[in-house]
């Protein structure tokens, strides 16, 4: 049996789960939507529902050949139509046929009131499934990997795109291709990819400013592969960095490896978020987060978080500084091991 | 008050709703969540409330800023956080503080049961909402001709980068980014783009497939910009067509001209479809669509649909055919008007 199935059974003490939220769906199927293009008039979020027996997802016909039968047995409803379209009632004649006995747990947070409404005794789990996905199977990390062979194509493609006169978004476009190659297909892809002022800003998706001669530019590539997140980031310095930068990025540089350095099983992410902040490098955002079904997930590396960390765990760690007329971060994303960690990340991060 | 906020409220027949379909909510608000990433851990899907003093929007403090105060109040939650993370429970939140008066009009297929449970006397409308939003307001027409006009870069730029020799991802990649430094931003982008025998598959996304000498290209792109999409398409010939294509696609010009001929208040959207069908092209999807908050809404032009055209509705008419070993498609984008349409696409369709 699926893995995952077993440990969100466990998790809830249910005999049958149904939800519909997008990360829990993932890491119990595998399978993600197309987040290329904004929702589907053919198609509503896939809906996964656990048993003994395993995992079932219902999908659209459009989506079911994406399903890896191995993880999930996929029960269709009509997509992609010329009949009258009405791609919810599918699904959730699909879920009726089902036929689940009770009580079934839900994440009623994510799961429509119309399909509530056809499980017997429906009860919500609330956060039981929150941190659960934050140890990751062979298979999750071996789909991981690839996911960070994207980003660091992606992350050589951007140091040779980077140049003066050139605009975030011109930038962009030969990043995202580089990606897209490494990866044979189209990807979902989150960024920060913000050039001189906007550094300060910490983030924000590339616009039409032009990249000048003496800037910074934060480079943060989060490809979704598999159904999975990449994370990345370096910061390129467009020739002579201004003032201060080069000593700024050695402290975040230094305090990445000090970090890294730290990871191991027993480490309460609390303190590890406490290390990062220990030498007055002063971001306001996370020391690092796992990745995953979701960009950005348990164990967070944020202050007082008493989360454990513990083998299988995949860690992004990105320290910065931001003080404006510019920032800078670096990143790395590390997988826990017995006893420390395997950095996966291989992208430079010079300035 | 927002003019689709009082249409919105005399369709259900209620004083208040409460919607989280994407499309409802785009249509009420303008405001479409980031589709270029896949889902945020620190957002969850908007919710739109419609009152008699119009409509609220209930989104992340991180999308606030993108939603036009003059179509939406906003009540945002906390996105982007280093504390613990339940943007979900913020949302739910929010909507407690309105402390709506019931009963309360719900899209039951995209509310979530944990949203509903907070409602006074929640009632389910069904497809009340479905072809509401065929008619456009001027506001959102002029957003649809900025979308179209961003379709008319890409399908230039298709007719640059298309040659023999380059990959359908590497071609992608040049439309892709014509079509964003158009758009001056990352877009949400639907397409297909598919080369020599997948052609004849009618569509699908770009691959690593290797453009040949004497091929057929489909290119399809369905861009999103201010939450609507835009739609067009053509076929490009790589050199020489092949034996047949240059005779189909004379056929599936002239029934293109035909159709938009055809178009004017009064027509029933089911007749549309058999004329577009009438001289045997032989196509296996609609011969047209609606385009606005979805890239595929009514009025649908399919088989015995009974929608009438009227003034205000934009409509997407792609005759093709599909008879192996290649397939081919022609579309324009027309705007119903008061004796006809106007044509908005201004692309070549040649092949």
């Amino acid at each position: 049996m699926n893995p995952n199935a077993e440990r969100a059974l466990q998790a809830v003490e249910a005999d049958v789960l149904v939800t519909a939220d997008p990360f829990t769906v993932g890491w119990l199927t595998g399978f993600a939507a197309d987040a290329t293009s904004g929702p589907s008039a053919f198609a509503v979020p896939p809906i996964a529902v656990v048993t003994g027996d395993g995992v079932t997802i219902l999908c659209s016909s459009d989506e079911a050949g994406a399903v890896d039968p191995a993880r999930a047995r996929t029960v269709p409803y009509e997509g992609f139509t010329t009949a009258p379209l009405d791609p919810a009632a599918g699904q959730l004649a699909a879920l009726a046929g089902l036929r689940l006995p009770g009580p079934v747990a839900v994440e009623a947070h994510a799961l429509s009131v119309a399909a509530a409404a056809l499980l017997d005794e429906p009860f919500d789990v609330g956060g039981a499934l929150r941190g659960v996905r934050a140890v990751k199977t062979p298979e999750e990390v071996a789909t991981l990997r690839r996911a960070i062979a994207i980003c660091d194509a992606g992350q050589a493609a951007a140091r040779e795109a980077l140049a003066p006169g050139v605009s975030e978004l011109q930038a962009w476009n030969a990043i995202q291709g580089a990606m897209e190659r490494a990866a044979g297909e189209r990807l979902p892809l989150l960024c920060d990819l913000v050039s001189g002022p906007r550094t300060a800003d910490v983030g924000g998706f590339p616009g039409e400013r032009v990249i000048g001669e003496g800037e910074l530019v934060i480079c943060d590539l989060v490809p979704r592969t598999g159904g999975m997140y990449g994370d990345s980031c370096s910061t390129v310095a467009i020739g002579e960095p201004p003032p201060g930068a080069t000593e700024a990025h050695q402290r975040a540089v230094e305090m990445l490896h000090l970090l890294l350095d730290a990871v191991r099983p027993g480490v309460v992410a609390g303190e590890l978020d406490a290390l990062g902040r220990s030498t007055g490098l002063g971001y306001p955002h996370h020391t690092g987060h796992g990745i995953g079904y979701a960009g950005h997930e348990e164990p967070r590396i944020v202050p007082d978080s008493a989360t454990v960390l513990e083998p299988g765990m995949v860690v992004a760690l990105e320290p910065g500084t931001y003080p404006g007329p510019w920032g800078l971060r670096v990143e790395r994303v590390c997988l826990v091991t017995a006893d420390g960690c395997e950095v996966l990340s291989r992208h430079g991060i010079d300035l």
